[in-house]
């Protein structure tokens, strides 16, 4: 199993380990200390050993950070964490509504003067220049410093050292010397000489390897420095790469972590950085040395997120190997759904039968099956703490997927459990009729998420409804099921273009009593013309990824418009000639059965 | 009349102008020059002596520029303006895309090195920051200068000089000292002593006076300097408000222009200045004083789109005169269209109508009335060069306002003459769909009208049709017809709030055919609570403020919804309820069949 089902928190713990982050704090003449979620390479997914928010506050959401000060300590959770943050933490930590009050906001409430430690490793350039800007004309300062927590973790476990391999190229459709050209010269054009790399999923698209460094993320941990010659030096624990010398080439030098800051600080022609993502202490070392600086986006990030030929080719295929998974472990659903199943049980079925296809990589995140209340915790991951039997009545939110060496994978059902009320249904179909608008959206070229995005709540903003969430995240090529920096959200800044890969997941939820999320993958595409449409605009869809069932027992047809309908069952009979063919007989007639037009 | 039909260009100027311009270019030493349509406070619409860029070049549209070098003269227009400006300049003027072309783009695709002179009253440090950011590393560079145009022209018409006078308030439903007294507390508590005003409609908002500087605009040109005291210091020709002093009382104290420099150097505390607004040259002023500067937004902007229940009851009352008097117009436009009247005689109509209500101050634009391929010209203005007759077959936009002492319209109806083809018909119920859709919506309270707008866009997007202007703006209280800083589109960046007024209109251009737009203001205004929301979002809705019939006689009824049928059918019963008893017996007439169900 990927997954496991321990509590991973210890609420209990809380206070001894705040008062002895305190005691440090006294000691260090600190006023406070910052801890984040994030490790050094800012992602979203830690190692054992970075998980410092959950070991001092108990908090396991992937995102949020806490401020201990010595009479009170925030812990700043956004809108998907909030129920999960109150359930975790013990009372000696007050859960703050983040970003709606600002760590600065919170600090000028509750002090009016002091110092604030924080570790430069685990902080970016442009968070700490941000809190400083907005903390400006204040007594309040924050400070480097040494890790606190570090200091008072006794069993922190060591840091991860799994062997990277390489993703050949059948996946890739480019090789890395392509991609380290392109991307030098394109720095050299903008009269850049070298870009410091930071991010695991740049580093790992960039050489074209893969790596075991965090759980469900085949990413690998490391730095980069891109050159414009398309030459590179990747500083990395040697035992990681032994086996790659030959895949990486010899314009790849590698170095030991030590050399890291020595390197950064022997660069002499202008050095871009990426404000988002370098940590503090980085950006301080090129300060330090009178590196010349220029700022500027990851340059992978973009060309990351546009998917080749071959990533897309991957991605489909690995959506039906898992779209088959899926419907298989759906017949079984539904056959034992109102058997006395248990949340533990569907997680295992379901990692089950992904296995089964003797593809899987990994999951690609923790299953999230909440049933019933615990539908509504938005990122809620089972234990057997909160394990609960599958109660007739309720709908359980099941998100999952799976890393296969073809593509990443991510898809939500939501589920009923027998017969379910009304009020249920008609929020599925108004969850439902946002996902299908978002499906057969036609888009201008130029457009970002964050202009598309409310086009899938209209239908949930008219019934006084919304989801805090946004309505979907990039997704890797066999990398972080998460990536950037695409974006159907609020925070969606760049264009869409075709070849970027999408999560579509509006979702319902009921405070205590029920979640609803529906969630396809999708992948940007030219739109074809259209008779009638101006010749001179270019314009762009989603293809969809996914195949696989929608519950159409939680619908309320008269709920549908005629087109919605008609995807739907477009949808649906896409789902059978793509998957039929591919399970077992019984698994087949449920598919039949699930996938018949409304 | 308050709109004439003349040119108001003279393209074969052009050329022997920009000859003179390059001459003088040469005596001072300058590599080019940058035109604006800007006046010092950077008004949408410009006084006859700030006509430089249409003097020049013959461009006549409310915004864009020229960047004349010594072999060629960019002149830089956005989307509503391509097919006006390609018309209206000669060939020694080249059309650029902007903004897809910056200012910058385009100077390091021209030249190599040189010095390109600006007058720094008419753009603002904004701007010229962008720009010098963009040129940096460059040999280009911006320098400071007298302003070319006025040296070269002879005839320059002189500044505006027409008497301020009070607004009272009954219609402001704020007194000035009030509005003075809160907004220097906001500065206050932000630190702030002082605040610089240049925007005339902050100006007017802010000591409740209006004016008559500019055609169709209500506003006075002068500058304030605000106090955190509630104290104002006024900068203005002192005849313009030699009727004012009760009005003003002795908390704004009055000076003449010469006194703006000095007055400014003398500011000693923090002051406040809003980079997108405030002239360069008032910028290095305070610079060159070692005034303190602090950067925000123009503190009246956003209080100024907050409108007070007054200024909301204002607008309604204004509104349903206006749709009174629009609907005796339609009336009179149906009987006549195909009995070869021309868009001038439209023109001539419509405004006589507003004139008999005895109430209109001001048209609040020169009314666009395009019939068939003119509709195609976004902002078109007829002249007695362009007039057209209007031919059974076509369409005609016709877009137009009123300024009365209670409030400010705009509403845009495209109308048709005899029989019109049916891909007119369904690109109107298209552009129909979407200004329905907004008007049904309702939104969480935070969003900004960028996270919005697309909504419009979507039934035209489906079919591979846009429009190049943006969904809806911030409309004035007997002020501008366009204020900021609340609106519909893609740079709509603050969250809308109750009390703001907007335009809702979606189009459609066929360059060449004909042109459609659908135009209604509405409020934004607290949705009520409704059965089955969630009672903890608080959502928000547009409530109309525009009655005036919409021609069903465009519509595709087979291409509508029901809930779009009903809303268009309620819409028209509110029509036909809030304008029948105002209309003589056979206006009434026209209007109960012109509102009678689809």
């Amino acid at each position: 199993m990927f997954q496991s089902f321990d509590a991973a928190t210890t609420p209990e713990q809380g206070p001894p380990r705040l008062a002895d982050l305190r005691a440090q704090m006294a000691r260090t003449g600190l006023d406070g200390f910052l801890i984040p979620r994030a490790d050094v390479h800012q992602g979203e997914y830690v190692a054992p050993c970075d998980e410092r928010l959950a070991w001092l506050t108990g908090f396991t959401g992937s995102a949020g950070f806490c401020a201990a000060l010595t009479d009170r300590a925030g812990v700043f959770v956004d809108g998907r964490y909030r129920l999960q943050a109150r359930q975790q933490c013990a009372e000696v930590f007050t859960p703050v509504h983040w970003p709606e009050t600002s760590l600065a906001a919170w600090l000028k409430d509750n002090i009016s003067a002091g110092k604030i430690g924080f570790d430069p490793w685990l902080h970016t350039l442009g968070q700490i220049e941000q809190i400083e800007s907005a903390l400006a004309g204040t007594q309040i300062a924050l400070t480097p410093s040494a890790n606190l927590v570090d200091a008072i973790w006794p069993d922190q476990p060591g840091k991860p050292q799994a062997k990277a391999f390489a993703q050949p190229i059948e996946f890739t459709g480019e090789t890395s010397a392509s991609k380290r050209a392109r991307l030098g010269k394109a720095l050299a054009d903008q009269g850049v000489q070298s870009a410091v790399i930071t991010l695991p999923d740049s580093l790992c698209w960039l050489l074209n390897i893969r790596g075991e460094d965090i759980a469900h993320n085949p990413v690998v941990h490391g730095f980069a420095i891109l050159h414009s010659d398309g030459g590179c030096d990747l500083i990395i624990n040697p035992a990681k790469i032994a086996d790659l010398s030959d895949h990486l080439g010899p314009d790849v030098r590698c170095h030991d972590e030590t050399a890291l800051l020595p390197m950064l600080q022997g660069l002499t022609g202008p050095t871009q950085i990426d404000k988002s993502s370098v940590p503090m202490a980085i950006a301080a070392a090129l300060a330090s040395a009178n590196v010349p600086v220029v700022f500027g986006q990851d340059p992978c990030a973009l060309p990351k997120a546009c998917k080749t030929e071959a990533e897309i080719e991957g991605s489909v295929t690995a959506h039906l190997r898992d779209g088959a998974a899926m419907s298989s472990f759906l017949a079984w659903f539904d056959a034992n759904a109102d058997q006395g199943i248990t949340e533990i049980d569907v997680v295992k079925q379901l990692e089950a039968k992904r296995a089964a296809t003797n593809m899987l990589r990994d999951i690609s995140f923790d299953t999230i099956a909440g049933t019933g209340s615990n539908g509504a915790v938005i990122h809620y991951r089972v234990t057997d703490g909160t394990n609960k039997t599958l109660t007739p009545g309720e709908i359980m939110v099941l998100d999952s997927g799976g890393q296969y060496q073809d593509g990443t994978t991510d898809v939500t059902r939501t589920l009923p459990i027998g017969d379910v009320s009304d009020a249920e249904k008609r929020a599925f179909t108004l969850v439902l009729k946002g996902m299908i608008a978002v499906s057969m959206l036609r888009f201008p070229k130029g457009m970002c998420g964050r202009d598309i995005q409310a086009i899938a709540r209209v239908p949930l903003w008219s019934a006084g409804l919304d989801f805090d969430h946004g309505l979907g995240h990039g997704v890797g090529s066999y990398l972080s099921v998460h990536e950037g920096p695409q974006s159907l959200s609020t925070k969606g800044a760049v264009p869409l273009e075709p070849g970027m890969i999408l999560s579509n997941e509006p979702g319902y939820y009921k405070d205590g009593a029920y979640g609803i999320r529906i969630e396809n993958l999708v992948v940007v595409e030219e739109a074809p013309k259209i008779a009638g449409g101006d010749p001179h605009r270019q314009m762009l869809q989603f293809r969809t990824l996914t195949y696989v069932p929608i519950d159409t027992r939680l619908i309320d047809r008269s709920l549908m418009s005629r087109q919605e309908i008609d995807w739907l069952n477009s949808y649906h009979a896409e789902c059978r000639n793509k998957l039929e063919s591919t399970l077992t007989a019984s698994d087949a007639a449920w598919l039949v059965k699930a996938t018949a037009p409304i």
